[in-house]
């Protein structure tokens, strides 16, 4: 049997007068994106535009919701929010966006955490369950983006949500699955022929494997990219070419 | 057979650290909400806990969008938005809330605009379509809430949307049915017995009475009152107290 | 020879439409103003009519600047921020204060970190020497505010700046000159006798008296009271009253 | 005598995680830099890093301030806001570049109106006074740059403020000094050569040649340039070659 994965990126990213990243590109190569809900990036005209443009390529379309900080671009862990300020700071930007998606005559798929945000809920079971609870609360078939391992994984399964579980293909590994830190050697993966033949093995494995060469079963039903930088952008490429020549299934997670 | 109105007013425009208002006081006397959606005035936790007292009082819960103008309050006309932006900025407001009001077991029934893009939108036909296009792809059985002789109207009409037409009861109309403006004598009612009186008169008889003393016939679904203020709360409490009195059946228009 | 001592408090965080605090009572009060600067409190104008109160009253001008955080008021700590970042956004704080003042022919004399950046600042020598090092960058003569035994103190006193050691009025100390955690029983005074008689006795003996009954001296030039609530600011003017009693100067401590 | 000219380019426009312009290669064509301030673009770390580079290339610091529209990059006229508002909106941006030049050891000598507050004050004398009485009261020897036969010229003399008078590269002029409207046919001059020539000629005849080939005798003491896209960058460059060529001496109109 021929196996299946699903390729996602963050897009709608760009701002008022502001552009950022190669959205039309990426595109062609993602089949789920993570469209950026005014909070961190992007902005209604944005969203709408975003959402149009997955509808022509057929792209899964998910909800990106991260901290209110335009300034940081949700880079910034902001502390001492309560589980309820969380939930209404997500479930507001979620249900924007389906009602962008709504006017456009399609629907808001998939949700996943942006950037600090997302590395807190990774740690903090109490902000995973408010971050959950928001999304069921938006729409509880919404298929909610995870790391294997982490307190969100968890969080989704208690609140029995559809899960996809996220790989990183220009990340290592240690042996419990965790990411190896950025600030270690080897963290991250620069080389797109690297990057392509892990996610490929990745992919048939169903199996990470860490920087020790432990294997890690996982199911790997989505992997990140990137479209930032013309490098980014390569490895994102080559990933999709790799698996495609394999006879890889890429294909959106939600998709029948 | 006896008469209905519904009474509606401006509520949940705290925002972060600031109060505004006397929104629990307001929510004994009106029968519907507008709620600020987090542009002008409210943020997503205001809202939420503005939708709970919504429904333990049975009030009728609608979206109030408006300028992305914080600093402003949504009183500075800010020119110079295409269409499609203005529907984009409207419809995220509009969505933000329904996924809030989802999350709390119930639904947003109306949409009312605010401040300086209502009035905006009173005189403009290009800008009253876009607020209309939002609301009906937010949900088309949203009821629309607009003063009568305005582009506003007109747009609603034109879309089939339902709509809840709505007289000022603190406000003297020229014979035209347009307001007299603000800088005119006369042109504010200041006295809660004046106010109550003449609310009733308007919805007994189903006609305005303009300043030269004719009659202008009109549906006048819903009242708009005030809270910003003793004075005003006073006029609101009367204005109710009257109704009740005689014997007008004062509820939500979205009622059964 | 009889004591002296300053009352500061935080003013001007009235924002847009948004009213807060008893500015004009307070203004009565104390002899230094802390006065937001538009990042988590105030605006420009309102920066412009509370550093005109101050003139009016003859207290004390000063900065309080804060995180970049409207929404939050500037109680959250965002983490994450360099050095440069931290100092390039306080810099930019102060200097729009100080065009404000010299527009209303006057000057900035003093500044005091707001919310959740005092509190990073207190226990962070890095962020402390950002923020003194925006100070100076704006005016090497301004008066930093700060608590003793913070690292605050130590990053003032490195840079050669000149210091106005606060003490609270309101809070119980440790017996290292720390605050009592808010979360700890009795860390919070809330008897307007208590406090005044307190704060009297601070002044008078240059010390603090701690939970343990033992003495900490400390300079004690600024005593830090609140305005927000009728209780706040009846404890404020019993100590000023208190103060006035005993014949303790109550004046700036820019003052000559 | 050998002809002097300077020439100005909007900079510092990037905000946050956001890129705008080409900075680096317009320091090295330009004279002055009009420096955003955070309000329309910019942030304080990008307005230190700008202030840097100016120093560096030795081009003259001068504050750019505009709507508090970052969402519309300032492009958006808003009305309704007094002369007090806009004096203090605009004071606090003019000061807040002030602080930050003076912590990197220089000053801002320049003021540069932005975008639709710009042209609002070109138009109207109240704005234009409570621009220049912002100017002034950040500090009486800035030099206002203004554009010749506006209500802003007007207001930069009644204030007896130094003024720099502006001359557009890319616009066609009508024969009474103001510009042919954007939607008029050879409103936009797209051509480098075309351009550079008439620079040069404006620099050498002091005059502009309006559309029906009159003169209109004019000061010119700063011609504006522009950086955003490869097309504006190449004409700012030709016009700098042709300047320098010709023997027209190229600097800051505030140098000695």
């Amino acid at each position: 049997m021929s196996k299946t994965v699903d390729l996602n990126a963050d897009l709608g990213e760009s701002f008022g007068a502001w552009t950022m990243g190669n959205d039309a590109a990426l595109l062609d190569i993602v089949t789920s994106a993570n469209i950026a809900c005014g909070f961190h990036a992007g902005d209604p005209k944005v969203m709408t535009d975003t959402v149009r443009l997955c509808q022509q390529k057929g792209v899964g379309i998910g909800a990106h919701p991260g901290f209110d900080d335009i300034r940081g671009f949700g880079r910034r862990r902001i502390l001492g929010m309560s589980g309820e300020e969380t939930k209404a700071m997500l479930l507001y930007q979620i249900g924007a966006l389906q009602a962008i998606a709504r006017g456009e005559g399609t629907k808001v798929r998939h949700v996943k955490l942006h950037g600090a945000l997302s590395n807190m809920a990774s740690e903090d079971a109490a902000i995973s369950d408010a971050y959950v609870a928001a999304a069921k609360a938006a729409d509880q078939e919404l298929i909610v983006v995870a790391m294997a391992t982490t307190e969100l994984e968890q969080a989704v399964l208690r609140a029995n949500m559809a899960i996809a579980r996220e790989l990183y293909a220009d990340r290592a590994y240690n042996p419990d699955g965790t990411l190896v830190s950025r600030g270690q050697p080897g963290a991250m993966i620069h080389d797109a022929e690297v990057a392509s033949e892990r996610v490929l093995r990745m992919v048939e494995e169903q199996a990470i494997t860490a920087v020790d060469g432990s294997k890690i079963p996982t199911a790997g039903d989505t992997v990140c990219v990137h479209g930032d930088g013309p490098e980014a952008l390569r490895i994102a490429e080559q990933i999709r070419t790799r698996l495609d020549k394999a006879g890889v299934s890429v294909k959106s997670f939600g998709a029948g």
